[in-house]
């Protein structure tokens, strides 16, 4: 059978789990290929470090660049993480037409794009499908199916280690701050955890499913983001009492014309909505569209293994696609952002009413008088009150709680979250 | 845009969808598929008949070989079921170099193999999306993705019409000819619904699954098979009690070697199983595999709109992939089938107690003392004993089961199925 010579770039853990899959499954890869992904070079940082697994005639170097250029290498796996240097490795191997295999989501949510352009303009092929959600096949889905329907909105948790922060906030009702050294000692948070708490791993996911969704790029920058970090304990144990689980919540949807709207921000999530029991670790997206309706793919969106079998269905689809003329990608519309008056949320507010006589129904009052309705109302102890409140415009919302602020009816707002329903 | 031609064959509820989408959405469809998919030619049972939309300049006949045989037409979209003639129409048009859709599961289930290795003998494609789960691509996902996995199992709810009559049965607390009556009147069950209930829809797709997903081909009579009709009231309604739900699961599993197990049978799904809240119509597909784990897959699995969804995805996929070569399909493994004492289960038992003395003890005893553990026992009125049973070869289960019933503890086997737990 005839071979394909595999490069690889990073041999810690999904690189590693990489190579081992390419060296012992090669037989069974080959079959599924039509032509064996013979694995040919790989750079690591450190040459001289054991790997615990035998390499065998693999020809391994420090510099990457090495990689690209190895004229026995056909398809660049791209492993190494962050944007540089990967983006330029990436270029490079793409205008050498080499087609190349990534895991990188930084890159390829900015540069997505372009880097297809690239690619196509080489004719060579650019794969990401574990850049999102790891294993589960979500990047292949949105490219090879549903080609018939349009879709209106995409619903997903996409990032692992909120959603297991989250989870522990509510199941042993402790602080954000608890939740995250124990999950830093699970292993499930870095040293740094900036990028998943503020929400930037889960924007640049949402990015990228929002280019496959609506042909639209949108900058990581310019989607409406907001972390986990100022969540309280208080708020999520009580939505727990109410049936809610908060969950860091990545929305995008498409309004009329060529305008979209893309979210992350945490959310509480009402029973029966099918994200409402994906807890830990486990990622799940949502697709709306037109004539299927609603679907849901769901799983372990996250680590080496999981991360390494999206790695390596790339690698044999694209020695099995090798050949056969690379599409040019669909030409991408200019999107226009959905205005906050446009962008329609329900929330969920806790405030601490003050001694005034007709406190609570003052505020409710003052919520119906800006136009937010009032879904429901529930007392806690110490003159605390929730308010579940109904889908209005979240210039609206935040014009309401603005208000609230200023009331002699309230001492203090004590935590808002968007909020959706089954 | 170049323009590729479509047949189609039948104008029921999904070919008149197909249709439609066909005619209003050519500008997005050609986009999507690099050239535009024009619908030429539909062969009707009574081409007077009113349609309720514009065909504009396509060609009507009465004779479906004639859309087959008509030059304009390089796709066939078979849309009129049942296996004759549709076996030989889409043999036809294969022989023909035309590539095929279908969304007909009996025809793919019993002959998908070999229509699939007719289709690359003469350079034409076979796309059958909407045969499994209609709408929710999960064909797509096991012939793209997991490329680089072993997968070990399916769990599937894909017979809409059986899951419809058992949440029925729960939720109204009513019979199976209740519930069946009430979902002919909603229209999910047919006048004569014995491809649903007596479990050979949901063969007919695991089949094809299997096929997929082990590249093994078994005949549908080759499945464990059991349907709904015995299913009473009384063991849906003591299973919700103890918080299980009743569906007709399909299940399929690799053994060691070549060897499989498919089967299809009642189950009851224990709670917090990612199939226990799948209810009514919605169907959900679990995959499970060596590196990416377990992945589900949900959403609506019926329906003309639905089925319409994938056919006219599959439709623009083969315009895409036109004068790419078609791979020849992976040499099939004749499978060896799982032996019932090879084949591991869980049970549940409802049985009625003689006056003997200590009758209960003696059947708890007897379970164990014929290898099959007891996980739980719940006394109803009336001397009415549940038993949930271990994991066990299933033969093990139906000696101990046959055991119970000589007994004299044992007044009468009231029920017995499966159990999954989470």
């Amino acid at each position: 059978m005839e071979s394909v010579g595999i490069g690889l770039l990073g041999l810690g853990t999904v690189g590693g789990a990489v190579a081992r899959r390419l060296i012992d499954e090669w037989e069974l890869l080959g079959e599924r290929a039509g032509a064996t992904p013979a694995l040919r070079c790989v750079a690591v940082r450190d040459t001289s470090r054991s790997r615990g697994f035998d390499l065998k005639n693999v020809r391994v170097v420090g510099d990457p660049q090495a990689v690209v250029a190895d004229p026995a290498v056909a398809i660049v796996v791209e492993a190494i993480g962050g944007t540089d240097p990967a983006t330029a490795l990436i270029e490079a191997a793409l205008r050498a037409g080499k087609t190349v295999v990534t895991a990188n989501k930084a890159v390829i949510a900015a540069s997505g794009p372009r880097l297809s352009a690239l690619a196509a303009e080489h004719d060579a092929g650019l794969y990401f499908e574990a850049s999102v959600g790891a294993g589960l096949p979500i990047i292949g889905l949105l490219r090879g199916s549903l080609l018939g329907d349009r879709i209106a909105a995409l619903d997903c948790v996409i990032n692992g280690t909120t959603n297991v922060i989250l989870t522990q906030m509510r199941s042993a009702g402790v602080s954000y701050e608890s939740a995250l050294g124990d999950a830093r000692r699970r292993g499930f948070a870095e040293a740094d955890p900036s990028l998943d708490v503020d929400g930037w791993d889960a924007v640049h996911k949402l990015v990228i499913l929002a280019w496959l969704a609506f042909g639209v790029h949108v900058a990581p920058d310019g989607v409406d983001r907001r972390g986990i970090r100022d969540v309280t304990g208080a708020d999520v144990g009580a939505l727990a009492q109410l049936g809610y689980r908060v969950r860091l919540l990545a929305h995008a949807e498409r309004g009329s014309g060529d305008s979209v709207h893309l979210r992350v921000r945490p959310t509480a999530v009402g029973p029966g909505h099918l994200l409402h029991d994906v807890d830990d670790a486990d990622n799940a997206v949502i697709i709306s569209s037109d004539l299927e309706g609603t679907m849901m793919l769901r799983g372990l969106g996250a680590g080496g293994s999981s991360t390494a079998s999206a790695v390596v269905s790339d690698v044999v689809t694209a020695v099995r696609e090798r050949g056969t003329p690379v599409v040019n990608p669909a030409a991408l519309t200019v999107p226009t952002m959905l205005g906050d008056a446009d962008v329609e949320v329900a929330g969920y507010v806790r405030l601490q009413l003050s001694a005034e006589p007709e406190a609570r129904a003052l505020v409710l009052q003052a919520l119906e008088d800006r136009g937010v309705a009032v879904d429901a109302a529930v007392d806690l102890t110490g003159s605390e009150l929730i308010v579940l409140t109904g889908v209005a415009p979240r210039a609206v919302h935040d014009r309401a709680l603005e208000t609230l602020d200023t009331l002699t009816s309230v001492d203090q707002i004590l935590g808002a979250l968007d909020r959706v329903e089954a």
